[in-house]
C-alpha cells in the first residue's frame, strides 16, 4: 500500500492513489505526496551524497517500495553553459538542458522509467502507447528491462531510426496512417482484448512525474535556483506539467523560494494548438488536414490536455511561440556548430530564444535554459530494414495478427 | 607552467611535460603527477560534493588551469547491473558501463575532452585526428565547443551517420580510400603546411589521461573496489592503458587496495592483431589485405603501441579474444532485448563475456563488467547528402582544397 493521493488539475477533487492519471471531470490528477514527512525527513544538501539519475529525488516519486525502480541510469543530465550565444544574442546566461544523454537518446527516458516502475511495482505486464516517436522507443526500452511486453504506435512518417530502435527493443511496433491522436484511439480500442496498458501522455500518473525531476534537477544543479526563462519544446505538454509541478512541490519544501521561471512552449508554426489558445484564450485543436508541421515530437494536434498547459504557461507569465521548419533547420546547424548534436525539437528552443530576444520579450539581464530532448542523429531519413506493419485502424492491427498467426 | 611530467613506458626515461605522448625511443610517454600531494590534499570522500562529469577527478588530469576545461557534459557514465545477463551465463555480477550517454554518444568523448582542453591551454588552434569515426565526431564537437578548427579522416566505409557527426560539428571531412592508419599517415604527411596538430591515438598525452577516468569512475562507483574481469573493445588500445594507469594511480593514491581487474581484449576475428600477438608472442600487424572486419572502432590492423597494449593484458593475467561479426550480431541483439543502445563494440564485450564463460575462463563466482562504448543508432547504414571528398593520399587532399579555392 502506498501512501499518495491524487489531485484533479480541474475540479479539485482528491482520490485515493491509482493508475488513472484522468479524473471523471475530463482534468488530470496529479499525485500528491506526504510533504510535511519529506520535509522534516529529507534536508536537501543530502541530495548531493545521492545516485547521478533521478532517482535521487525517490522521495518524489510514487513508489511504494524501492526496488520497483527501473532504471537504465536516467537522469541528472549536464546543465551546459553556453557562452558563445550569450554572446551572439546578448543575453546575461543561456545554458542548455542535454536530455539527449538519457539512456535513450532523449528525455522520454525519465518518463518511463518511472511509469514503467510504476506498473512494475502495480503487476502489469503489457504496456502499449501512441508517439511520435522517442516515447516509444523510450517506453520499449525501459518494458524490456523490465522483462514486461510492449506494444507501439507511431506515424508512418516517424522517423525510421526511432522506429528501428523500438524493434531493437522488442515492442511490437506498427505504423499508423495517421497521427498521434489515431495511435491513441487504436490503443484505447485494442486495451481490453489485447492486455494492454494504455500509457499514453497523462493518461496514468507516473509519466508527469518523471519528467518532473527535469524541474528538480534544474534547482539543484543551480544552487536551488531558478532560471528566469525556460524554452521547451511542447508537443503534448507533460514536460510543462511536470516541471511546473516540480516546482510547486519545491516551494513546499521550502528548498527554494521566489519567483519562478516564465515557460515558454516552442511549437513548429505548422501545428501550433498551445500558441493559438494562448492567443485566443481558447483551445480548438486544429483539424489534421491543416497541419503542415514535420514529423517530430512537437506535432501533437489535439494534446490530452491542453488546457492544463496553457493554464500553467499563462499563470507562469510565459508564452508559446510557433517557428518555421527552416528556422528549427537553421538552430539545428547552429547547435551542431556549437559541439551539440540537437534534436529538431531541441533546436526549436534555440529558434525560440533567438525570436524572443530579438523582440525584447527576453531581456539582456536574464537567464535561459533550453531543453536539447534529443540527438540529432535519430531524424536522419532511413528506412528499417523489418517490415511493419501499416494499419488504419484496430481492425488493421488485429487483421495483421491473424496473418501473423498471432490472433 | 604545469606541475606534470612524463616517463616513458618502455624506457623509463622521464621527461618535462610536452604535448607529444611519444618517446625518442619509440615507447608512450606516460604523464605522471605528485601523488604525495594529491593523497595529502585530497579525500577520496570528498569526491562525493565534485560534479558529475570526469573533470571530478581534476587534480589527476595534465591541467595548469582549471579554466582551461573543454566540457560538454562528459564521463560519469551510469554503470547497470544486468540480473538477467547474470542468471542467464550464470555468473555473480555482470554491469555494463553505458559509454554511449557521453555527449558524443560515444567513449571517445571523454579522451577529447582532456585533449582539447590541454591543447587549448597551450595555445593549439587546429586540430586534426585519423579515425574510424567516433573519435573523429567526438573530436570535431570538442574542437566546437572550443572555438578550434578541425579536421578529421576516416575511412571510406565509415558509418555515414558518424561521418555526418563530423559536418554538423563543422570539421573538414575527408574520407581515405583506406584504413585508419593510411589517414594518420596523411595527417602526419600535411601537419606542418596545414597547420594541423596531430590528436591520433597516443600521439599526444591527453587522450590517454581522458581515458582514464574510466577506471577512476568504475572504482569509485564499485566503492572503492574493482571487479573481477574487465572486457574491453580494444582497437587502438588507448582505454586500456588509460584503465590501467588509472589502477596503479588509486593504488599510489591508497584508494584502492589488493587485486587488480584482469583484462580482455575483445576485437573482431577479422582483425586481431593483439590476440595474434597475445598467442605467439610477438606484435605482428596483418597485412591489410587480410583484414576483413566490419568497418568499426575494433578495425585498427596496427596500434601505434600495440606491444604495451599486450604487456598490460598479460600483466593482468587477462586475455584478448576475437569475436565473429556474426557473434557481434547476435550479442547486440540480446542488448537491445535487454534495452540497451549498444553499438558493434560494446556488444563485442558481451560476445567476449559468452565465449569465456563457456570456456570456464570466468568463473561463476566472478564478477565482470562490460563497456557499451557507443550507440547502435550510429551504425546504421546511411548515405551523408553532404558530399565528402575522398583521398588517398595528401597530395589528393591539396588538389581537393586547390579545386575549393582554398588552396
Amino acid at each position: 500500500m502506498n501512501k499518495f493521493w491524487q489531485t484533479c488539475a480541474r475540479c479539485a477533487r482528491t482520490v485515493r492513489f491509482s493508475l488513472s492519471g484522468r479524473c471523471g471531470c475530463g482534468g488530470t490528477l496529479l499525485v500528491e505526496y506526504d510533504m510535511e514527512r519529506i520535509r522534516s525527513t529529507v534536508h536537501k544538501s543530502a541530495l548531493k551524497e545521492r545516485p547521478a539519475t533521478m532517482w535521487r529525488y525517490k522521495e518524489l516519486l510514487p513508489l511504494a517500495r524501492e526496488q520497483s525502480i527501473v532504471t537504465l541510469g536516467e537522469g541528472w543530465t549536464p546543465l551546459l553553459s553556453m557562452k558563445p550565444l550569450e554572446r551572439k544574442l546578448n543575453v546575461r546566461q543561456v545554458w542548455v538542458k542535454r536530455e539527449e544523454q538519457n539512456p535513450t537518446g532523449s528525455f522520454k527516458s525519465r518518463g518511463f522509467s518511472s511509469t514503467i516502475s510504476l506498473l512494475k511495482e502495480h503487476g502489469i505486464d503489457y504496456v502499449a502507447v501512441p508517439s511520435n516517436g522517442n516515447a516509444a522507443s523510450a517506453m520499449a526500452a525501459y518494458a524490456a528491462r523490465a522483462e514486461m511486453r510492449s506494444a507501439v504506435i507511431v506515424p508512418k512518417d516517424c522517423p525510421g531510426i526511432i522506429i528501428e530502435e523500438c524493434l531493437r527493443y522488442g515492442a511490437s511496433t506498427y505504423v499508423v496512417d495517421g497521427m498521434i491522436h489515431d495511435a491513441s484511439r487504436i490503443i484505447e480500442e485494442g486495451a481490453q482484448e489485447q492486455g494492454w496498458f494504455h500509457a499514453g501522455t497523462l493518461k496514468e500518473p507516473g509519466r508527469v512525474e518523471g519528467k518532473k525531476t527535469m524541474g528538480l534537477e534544474l534547482a539543484e544543479q543551480l544552487g536551488w535556483m531558478l532560471p528566469d526563462v525556460i524554452i521547451y519544446p511542447t508537443g503534448g505538454g507533460s514536460g510543462i506539467v511536470g516541471m511546473w509541478k516540480a516546482f510547486q512541490e519545491l516551494l513546499q519544501l521550502k528548498w527554494i523560494g521566489g519567483k519562478l521561471p516564465r515557460f515558454v512552449s516552442v511549437q513548429e508554426a505548422g501545428c501550433q494548438p498551445l500558441v493559438d489558445a494562448l492567443r485566443t484564450g481558447a483551445f480548438v485543436p486544429p483539424s489534421t488536414e491543416t497541419v503542415t508541421s514535420k514529423p517530430t515530437g512537437l506535432r501533437v494536434p489535439n494534446p490530452p490536455d491542453g488546457e492544463l498547459v496553457v493554464q500553467i504557461v499563462k499563470q507562469s507569465q510565459g508564452t508559446a511561440l510557433g517557428v518555421t521548419a527552416e528556422q528549427i533547420r537553421e538552430a539545428q546547424m547552429q547547435m551542431g556548430r556549437l559541439g551539440i548534436s540537437s534534436s529538431p525539437e531541441g533546436a526549436a528552443t534555440l529558434a525560440g530564444l533567438i525570436q524572443l530576444r530579438e523582440g525584447g520579450w527576453i531581456t539582456r539581464g536574464e537567464s535561459v535554459v533550453l531543453f536539447n530532448t534529443s540527438h540529432a542523429d535519430k531524424y536522419l531519413p532511413w528506412t528499417p530494414p523489418a517490415a511493419v506493419p501499416v494499419i488504419r485502424s484496430y481492425e488493421d492491427l488485429r487483421e495483421h495478427q491473424r496473418k501473423a498467426g498471432r490472433g
